[in-house]
């Protein structure tokens, strides 16, 4: 059979599963969940087992250290993953909730009632649990998932999608892609009329060869290159506090700040702090140079111990090279003014933005949503962390005694 | 200039125009809607010129004339066209609405705002009113829009956008792309980075052109396929009523229905009654045959007073068939029995779901949202009649005294 309709059947099984997942109630999905937790801790030699499999094959292939261990499932990592699936039992259903209601002057009544969005794609790199928190998360929202791991995982995410399956009373609502072709991707997002949404978890590459591809839509984000701004009223304690935060409190992710920009009155005074705490913990910083400077690339997300420094002319000037370079997703304004504060806030195009907060609070469970499936930076349906409620959608339920249009 | 770098060109005018608007007042949003309206009225002359030279050439071209209809501006249609920029200024503004607002352990303070989506790119046929309730709906939700006419409007359009353009503060919040390359939609579409969204307002055709080619999202309804369903536990005098009122009041739209499902049971009974009525009316029926039967084009969209008439075991098979074969924009059950009638709402995947009402009423105006970009029958951000509140997305605004993540 060739890629593309194996991946269609994959994709016709779960439209199926989804239609039965819709009409579930609360109690049977956080009853399939516990199930699920249950079977993981019973299946965990086996799983344990693929999984070192998996790492004795990225060894021997010299994949980077860093991958290696995000790959590895510790004990303490595989009994986060189960309780993570408990925990999820444990939220608030968003399904079924009504958004608004009304009676028109025609008679008609109409409920606006979330429902579940239906099939989603998420296609993710080398992480585990991600199999494991995505199955659960779309499970309890009521929709259909198709997983596709990457290959360095294959074995342990087979694990998985064997026990996770066989502890469902609809084993199609987590399908698990188990072909490891790249065409097997892009077949996924062309398939319009079964797939709903496709949501990339992995680096840069990854999502710009599924948006390329897609005919679905798909929520997610290329990169965090994320701002701290100090303004001219700034306080500095605070703001070298924030920024050492948002930069070196998990430099690896996507909420970590990236630029540094100084409003050029404060420079004189604000740098050479910035430059002690810079050599204090090891941080590289690019510049100082004019925000905008051609030679800098401001696009860049280090991930990493190191970050751009601009300075700007006014506030405006950082709402603008921010709009411009950023990526939309987590910025932040350091300032005691608060006309500069609200000014910031309204103007810059991002996500979630900041006043005197870190930017690292773009997250699930810091915003209260309990878990995340991943964060978006596009503008539609969901923007910034998506929990449970982005993963669904809504409906018009219409009623009435034969009402018809005049 | 290649086409690409003048679209390029037209969406950087758009995304500053985006930033301005976002900051703009209602008041201001206000008055510049009521100065478009008076500028529309002072270039009657000049626009009614533009349009009776598009009508003659499509009348030399032997364009349908159903097509040379709704090319043709006549004063009535002006008028309203103006009307309806005035209405818009009437509207309730969405943006700045604060959705949900909370203070989370950490100390940080979250507000969720609605904000505008940014830039809007619109292509649309023939009707050029499109033109002008464009511009009216996106100015007021404080989104820069790009619009892409037909060719056979584009003296109509082309006057239009100069008198748009002209009586607003910022005329580049209203762009037209005044090149007639199909090429230009393409390049529209694949502006990531500066265009927000992409809605087109056509045929078939149009919108699946728009979607191959998109790496921005695509709002959109490919079409309108929608069923009445008559169950067993139907009055017939209601379903009668409904499914005239469905098929015939205005058949060409996408609300208007396109298929009949009647239980099997009742049959006999009620499909003379059928038969009765497509003969008064002059409906075409397709049929009847078993819903499924391979050999009816039940995906088909007739637009026209013809109809596919199928029957059903009972209510769940009439679930599937629509789930099937529709197009997830507007489906009705008729039936006395409301366990059926809450069985068909919550299981049919449409925008919108009826009980008892026609199909007709998925409408903006019916919906009680005063004016409509669209129908979607995708499922993210928006889905049924897409009015201003649809034209926003939201943004977190997270305030707090330094607070930094532990």
């Amino acid at each position: 059979m060739n890629i593309e309709s194996y991946i269609r059947e994959k994709a016709v099984s779960s439209r199926a599963a989804a239609d039965a997942l819709a009409l579930m109630s609360t109690e049977e999905k956080n009853a399939q969940l516990l199930a699920m937790a249950d079977a993981l801790e019973r299946a965990y030699d086996e799983i344990v087992a693929a999984n070192a499999e998996d790492v004795e094959k990225a060894r021997d292939a010299h994949l980077a250290p860093s991958l290696v261990d995000r790959l590895t499932l510790t004990k303490e990592r595989f009994d986060a993953m189960v309780e993570g699936v408990r925990h999820v039992a444990t939220l608030p259903d968003p399904v079924g909730a009504e958004l608004s209601k009304c009676i028109r002057p025609s008679g008609i009544a109409i409920r606006k009632v979330r429902v579940p969005i239906g099939v989603i794609a998420v296609v993710f790199e080398s992480r585990p649990n991600v199999f494991v928190d995505t199955a659960a998360l779309c499970l309890k929202s009521g929709d259909a998932v198709i997983l596709r791991g990457g290959k360095e995982a294959f074995k342990t995410n087979s694990a998985l999608a064997k026990c996770v399956r066989a502890s469902l009373s609809v084993p199609d609502a987590v399908e698990f892609i188990d072909i490891t072709e790249h065409e097997a991707v892009s077949a996924l997002v062309r398939c319009t009329g079964l797939v709903d949404l496709a949501i990339p978890r992995g680096g840069e590459r990854l999502v710009r060869a599924m948006c390329e591809a897609a005919l679905v839509p798909v929520l997610k984000h290329y990169k965090g290159v994320c701002h701290v701004y100090v303004d001219d009223k700034a306080d500095f304690g605070m703001a070298l506090s924030i920024l050492d935060n948002a930069k070196t409190q998990r430099p690896g992710v996507c909420n970590a700040a990236e630029c540094l920009l100084v409003n050029e009155s404060i420079a004189p005074m604000f740098m050479p702090m910035v430059k002690a705490w810079a050599d204090d913990k090891g941080v590289i910083l690019h510049g100082p140079a004019k925000a905008g400077d051609g030679s800098v690339d401001w696009e860049h997300e280090f991930l990493a111990l190191e970050m751009n420094v601009g300075t700007v002319a006014n506030c405006a000037e950082a709402v603008s090279h921010i709009n411009r370079y950023g990526s939309h997703h987590s910025d932040c304004i350091v300032t005691s003014d608060s006309a500069a504060a609200s000014h910031f806030l309204k103007s810059v195009d991002s996500a979630a933005v900041y006043h005197n907060v870190s930017t690292r609070f773009t997250d699930g469970s810091e915003f209260g949503m309990g878990a995340e499936i991943g964060i978006s930076t596009d503008k539609l349906h969901a923007r910034g962390p998506m929990g449970l409620e982005e993963l669904t959608t809504y409906k018009y339920e219409v009623t009435g005694d034969g009402v018809i249009r005049r």
